[in-house]
């Protein structure tokens, strides 16, 4: 059982009420392999592959943490340049970043190339990147089980078509509840995801509201989960990674066609495990975080949906 | 078993996205009321009051519709004056009213008296109103399991000690999200809860987060349940009273201290019950409820959650 997962690694910059950091290692690939990787260790079984582009500042200690949590690394590029950087800021509730600059520095020619040994994952996870270039690495790939696709709101705005078209051929999108809505051009966010199955026939969409949990509508059938509640909220910057990354690696156990109940238990699972990043700047909370200390948060949980 | 319920009967005027409509009945103490009566009806059992003022212009047939639910109007005065009325407006995804105009007319000087026969109910539920009055209400009465509390931000803004002061007599308070991170002057919910709880020992705090569900910290234990999740928001007045009238029916039916499960319980059927009176202008969803559509949306909600 193996996860591909496509994306960005970057040095993050980021404000919260909680304080700053500068250079963060970051990034939509790094997040999510890190949260893939830790569930394969879990499970005891498996391994999470990153395909991404670093610079040539790249750090050897940030290799070193991808690369001593199990993941491999066989696809990570190393280019002339400079990695990606991403300055941010969360106010207030911090329920959405204010983007202060974006440098793509290495990432703005980065057309990935899955190794050939790479290229039938159980799970192959897109996260988010340009449509087209996602549409690349499907085409690339062949997934034996599952093929996930996330996005954010830039392509919907200057790439929508492309969007639409690429959730077609995906068999899970997981996106957040603006973009939901933004996508459908409709408020009512149940309408909203309906629409967007009707328009693409995807047979799972997962929609992260943030602190107000995951709404999944997986054939006609809904699935609501609240977050999980913490008191200790330092920085968001990558939980929606986290949570994709998740779930990628809890529904590469099994084969067929996924389950209600598979999907449930692996967006719980995902629930969990993404608020742990939100506990600390960067992926420290993420890479240090102990399967006991998981667990334990995993039956608290459990506990309080009476489960 | 009783339910009391102490609050505002109003004529309300509502644009939201799906249209408008003008002085129809609403007001706190209807839609609570008309919840609960709604599940005792249910139950087969008990009966709720409303402890309330309506001007001279209160409509025959709105009487009618309180009475034939099955509610006892026993306490209901009729002043001389009119009727409290309220006008607002909903925009985008409805989250929050705009108010255009309040006109307290008769509830201005609204002094509760609650008849004898009424004074020792099972459960006493005072929604939102001044809380030096809802003391007032709370010392008139000797409630046999439990006392409930609503308010809003206006209290907090000019009435905030007070406020506290009777969350610390009382023991369920519902808020919204809102106000409890204004009351706790916290923007996180989960420390807001906690600080609440700190600093008014109230056993049970019941937050409604309207579309995104409710949290719940009942002794040191969460609860959180999402929202049905819905297609259809026509106008979401009331919908916090439906939720809050329903939790004191249903919290009514047995002794003792109310356990977690009994809570949890309660917040679900509460849950699904103010989804009906979203879907429609003022009361018209609530009132029509029938009990197999009620408890065909119950049984989608437990298996939308896993149970």
């Amino acid at each position: 059982m193996s996860v591909l997962i496509v994306g960005s690694l970057a040095y993050d910059s980021v404000t919260s009420p909680a304080g700053s950091v500068r250079d963060e290692l970051g990034g939509s690939a790094t997040y999510g392999g890190l949260a893939s990787q830790f569930h394969l260790n879990r499970f005891g079984y498996g391994a999470a592959a990153l395909v991404g582009v670093v610079g040539a500042d790249f750090r050897d200690e940030d290799r070193a943490v991808l690369a001593s949590s199990g993941l491999d690394l066989s696809g990570l590029e190393i280019a002339d340049g400079a990695t990606f950087r991403w300055e941010g800021e969360y106010v207030g509730n911090m329920a959405e970043a204010m983007t202060h600059a974006t440098h793509l520095n290495v990432f703005e020619h980065f057309k990935p190339q899955v190794p050939l040994a790479l290229r039938e994952p159980t799970v192959l996870f897109c996260s988010n990147l340009h449509p087209l270039i996602q549409r690349d690495v499907i085409e690339q790939t062949s997934a034996r089980r599952l093929v996930m696709l996330d996005s954010m709101n830039l392509w919907i705005d200057i790439a929508r078509d492309a969007l639409l078209d690429i959730m077609r051929m995906v068999d899970l999108v997981v996106i957040n509840d603006g973009e939901a809505r933004m996508l459908a051009e409709d408020d009512n966010l149940v309408r909203a995801i309906r629409a967007l199955k009707n328009l693409t026939g995807v047979a799972t969409l997962v929609v992260k509201r943030g602190e107000h949990g995951v709404l999944a509508l997986h054939g006609d059938e809904l699935i609501a989960l609240p977050a999980f509640p913490t008191a200790e909220v330092v920085d968001p910057t990558g939980c929606g990674d986290t949570f994709a990354g998740t779930l990628a690696a809890c529904l590469g156990g099994s084969t067929g066609h996924v389950g209600l109940s598979e999907l449930r238990e692996a967006l719980m699972l995902a629930t969990v495990t993404s608020s742990f990043t939100l506990e600390s700047f960067g992926t420290a909370a993420l890479r240090t975080l102990d399967v006991d200390v998981f667990d334990q948060r995993w039956r608290a949980y459990r506990t309080m949906l009476g489960l």
